[in-house]
Order: structure tokens, then sequence, then C-alpha cells
């Protein structure tokens, strides 16, 4: 095997993955572990890391980096956030070292998250997706879009910084509005039925200046029996990533609409988003699966923590 | 006491009104049970009538309508929803008589809900407002708003009809977040805070065409500390309410935005719309606070079931 330089940690909401790369950045090793921020009681978060890779911490000298809700305040250390527009080079410069506990005295660098303010001076953040979009080394002027709990749409500047974003809790209202409220009480989930999403992103771009409204649909539809109980999940699937799409591209006063974007993340999730943007008419293409470890590893490199292990 | 002629029942969700009305439509004594339609067990509700109020209805040999959620499908009997332009003469030709329970053959009137269909051909549908609204007298042309769970925002036509009307989760979506999402996390409830509740307001005016984007601030305003934990659940109300009020006022294409609105309901939810209308530069005022029995007499009324007590 080739001399391990980074260990590499995605730690986010709900998982925990963690990579072992050359000093390329080239992957050797891979684990992860169910749970993610959320699950690690007690904040033992250097004990449930150990868990996972206390035999490669000990086998090999290399460096250690961290992106992701880890660095959050429900983390094990709160990370700051570096203003947009963000660079690997300024993000390299503001790791967070946290020694992994009393027995360890290795140091893991979390990574800071991203602040940008929109132009009404209220802020936004991200933290973990700015790595995976400089690791998926976009050309400047891209937009791309990492769907999620909290979608991210952003744009790409000179030299690939994070020039600007915007979060959408699309997700989020999914869960939210299935699991807890009305709308979920007529669906049956389980099948995939994409005429049903098809329907949903169709509603959702031509009145997402009613996203508050619009949605309601899917318990008339379901009340109505234009739906089956079965397609109204995808439905509201459709209608909130379609109330993105039309407000996210619609671009700012002044901006020119988006046209083209880059999808960062999950097939089944990027597949949804793709048919969601054709229907919008606006092409699409997918980043490299390796988007996240290869960020943490350009982060390191940056920071001259792959150096300090030669 | 003067002979009632009218028990008038609002059956909702959660609560259980009955007024005692005359033949004039006097209100001459009222009950209310906490725990509406969602609180009934084995589908009792006969038997959670006649708790409430078996003396009145053995007493009196008066007629019974009820309007509300107890129409539903969750409800007692599934009532039909009348077609929008919608009047109280066909309201009174759709009633739906269920008999009170095996031992009680009076039979209670439910009052049809009411259906719209927006230009996409989607549904949209009331059950219960339509009655408050009918009992609000409005004059035609006017827009009136029931705030609550599933705001209401209609329109009146020629004779006090209900012409279309549109529904906002507004009052859900704010549960839902606050209860059981993130943005739930860093507010302390309690206190009330108008300031921070007219910067809600402003954001969702001013960006309710990204509506799934700009609640994500009731985040980062307190993560970033420009709201204080207190003052979280007052922004982030406002920022709902302001999202409706703007995309409801803006007005179709080829009509006139709304510029004077008069709201129906409780009185601490009014003054919160009062308050966001007014910074959306509407004009608001209030319907009378019995418009709910106004109306089931009026309905009762047009149906014949007063003459028949005569």
């Amino acid at each position: 095997m080739r001399t391990p330089a980074l260990l590499a940690i995605d730690w986010g909401t709900s998982n925990l993955r963690a990579c072992l790369l050359d000093a390329d950045g080239a992957l050797l090793e891979h684990r992860s572990a169910p749970g993610g921020v959320m699950s690690v009681k007690d904040a033992l978060f250097g004990a449930a890391l150990l868990k996972l890779c206390s035999d490669w911490i000990r086998e090999h000298d290399c460096a250690l980096i961290a992106s992701g809700m880890v660095g959050s305040r429900q983390g094990w250390r709160e990370a700051p956030y570096i203003d947009c527009p963000a660079s690997i080079a300024q993000a390299a410069r503001a790791l967070t070292p946290v020694q992994i506990d009393a027995d360890c005295d290795r140091l893991l660098h979390i990574v800071p998250g991203l602040r940008t303010t929109h132009p009404s001076g209220r802020f936004d953040v991200m933290r973990g997706e700015e790595t995976q979009m400089w690791g998926a080394q976009l050309a400047p002027g891209r937009c791309c879009v990492l769907p999620g709990t909290h979608s991210k749409w952003a744009w790409i500047g000179d030299g690939g910084t994070v020039e600007r974003f915007q979060t959408f809790m699309t997700g989020e209202l999914y869960g939210l509005l299935t699991r807890h409220g009305i709308l979920g009480r007529l669906m049956v989930f389980g099948e995939r039925r994409v005429d049903d999403f098809v329907a949903g992103v169709k509603e959702g771009l031509a009145d997402h200046a009613a996203a508050t409204h619009v949605i309601f649909a899917a318990r008339t539809a379901g009340l109505m029996g234009t739906i089956a109980p079965e397609g109204l999940p995808d439905y509201l699937s459709g209608m909130l990533i379609g109330i993105e799409v039309a407000a996210a591209s619609a671009g700012r006063s002044g901006e020119t609409a988006v046209k083209h974007v880059t999808l960062i993340g999950d097939d089944e999730l990027c597949s949804r988003y793709e048919l969601a943007l054709e229907i919008a008419g606006l092409a699409s293409d997918r980043a490299t699966q390796d988007a996240t470890t290869r960020g943490q590893w350009m982060v390191a490199r940056a920071a001259g923590l792959l150096r300090a292990m030669a």
C-alpha cells in the first residue's frame, strides 16, 4: 500500500465517513459508520472517531482533516465561517484544530464553514458543501446545486472561489410535511411515481411565487382523487423541487438567469433534480463522485498539512 | 328566555362550540368543549355532541346545523364540496343530514365545503370558513382573509357569493418548523417581540418568490446573533405571514392587486396580520366576531330549517 498522507473525514448530520488518502489525494481505503453528529452522545466525538479508525490513526503518522456539521455549534468544535467570495487558500488559513482526546494528542483540522450576505443584508451559511464544491473543481461562472435537507445553489468565481450561494429548505420541508403534517395523512409511501413527480414539478415551477399556497395542492389532489395516494409523495417532492429551481434559477435583478448547473450529490436525489431542471429548460451535468475527499485533500495541501507529513 | 330555533355547531379540528339561537339569529346561550374532530374516539361524534348539549336537544325542538371539519373525511360524515362561485342558497340545497345516534333520531345538518379551481387546473378547498364569510356579510368585490393553520384568502362576488379563494399553509408551516425542524432549535418561546416580527415581515414581503429559501434566515439570524433566541419565533412568524401577504395580494395576471382586506378570525392572529398588511401598504378592517353563528343561521334559514320549527 502507498503511504497514507491524509485521513479525510466527512462528518455530517447523519453520517461519518473516513478516507485514507496518499500524498496525491488517491483513495487508499475508506470506512463509514451510520449516525453522524446528531448521534454522538455526551459530545464524545473523539471516542466516536477512534471507534471507527483508531488503528489507522495509530499506524499512520498522517494529517487529519474534517468537514461538515462536525464544525457546527452542535458538533465537536464550532469552526468559524469565512465570508464569500471564499477560496481554498482562505479556508486553509482558518482551520480549527481539535485534539482527538486526552490519550491521543494528534490534531484533527476542521474546515471552516462559509457565510454569504444576501442583498437585503441577511446571512446565509453552509458547512461541508464548500469542500465538495472546491473538490469538484468547477470553472468560473458555473452555478452548482447540492440537493439535500438544505439544498445549496452556489456560484463559482475566479480561481474557483465560492462567490455566493443560496440555501433552500427543500429536503427538510419535505420531511416535515410528510412525517408530521396534514399532507402526509393521505399519502402512501413506497413506489416511485415519475408522472406525479413531473406534475408536481410543473405546478411548483409555474407558481413558485406562492410556494406556501401551491403545496396545499398535495392535499386537494388527494382529496379529489386527481392523484393516487401512492403518487402524492412524489407530487409534493416535485412541487418543492420545482419551487426551488424556479426561484434559484431566475437570477437576481441585474443578473442573467441560470442556464446550466452542475449537480453534486447522491444519485437518487441528483436524478430528481436532473428531471426537474430539464422540465425547467435548464441543462445539467454531474460532478465527480469523489468531490468531498478531493476537496478535503486540496484544503489540506493548501494548509501545508501534507508537506508536514512528507 | 326566547324560544330557541337553531342549535348552531362550530366543530373544527381542535374545538367544538355550540350556540343556541332564536329565530332571528340572536344568541341565547353558548357552550364549548376542548378537543375538536381529531379528539373524537371511535367516530363517536353523536356521543360527543350529546355530552356537550343533550339537555338542549331534549328540551328544545329546534333545528341543528354544523359547519367545519366535522364534514371532512376525518369528521362525522363527509359532506360534499360545492364549486365556486358559491352562494348561501347553493349551500342550503346541499346540506348533509346525519342522525345524532341510535337513540336520538334528530338530524344534524352539515354545511358543505367549498371547492375552487386555480388557473392551472388544480383544486383548492375549504370547510367552515365559507360559513364565516357568509356570516360576515361582505360587499361584492371585497377580499377577506381568515388567518389560521391553513390561511384562506377569498374574493366575494355578486350577492355575497364566494367567488374564489386561495389557501396558504402558513400556520401549519410555522408549527412544523418550530416544533419539529431545525429552526426551532435556536428559539426561545414566550415573549412577544414586535420588532423581530416586523423584520420578518419585511424579509418575507421582499423575497416571497423564494419562500423556501428566505425562511432559512431564521436559522442564520440565530447563528449570527442578529436576532435574539427570544425573537426568532416572531421573526419566522413575520416571514411566513409576509410571504403569504405578498403572494396573495399580488393578484393574478389581468387582475388588479388587492388594496384592502377584511380580517375574520381570533384577535391575536388578526392583529399580526393587521401589522403585516400595514407594512405591505394594504388597508384592513375586521369582521364582526359572531360571523360563524350568523353564517350558520343564514344557511339554516335559506334551507327552510327555521320555518319548519316555527
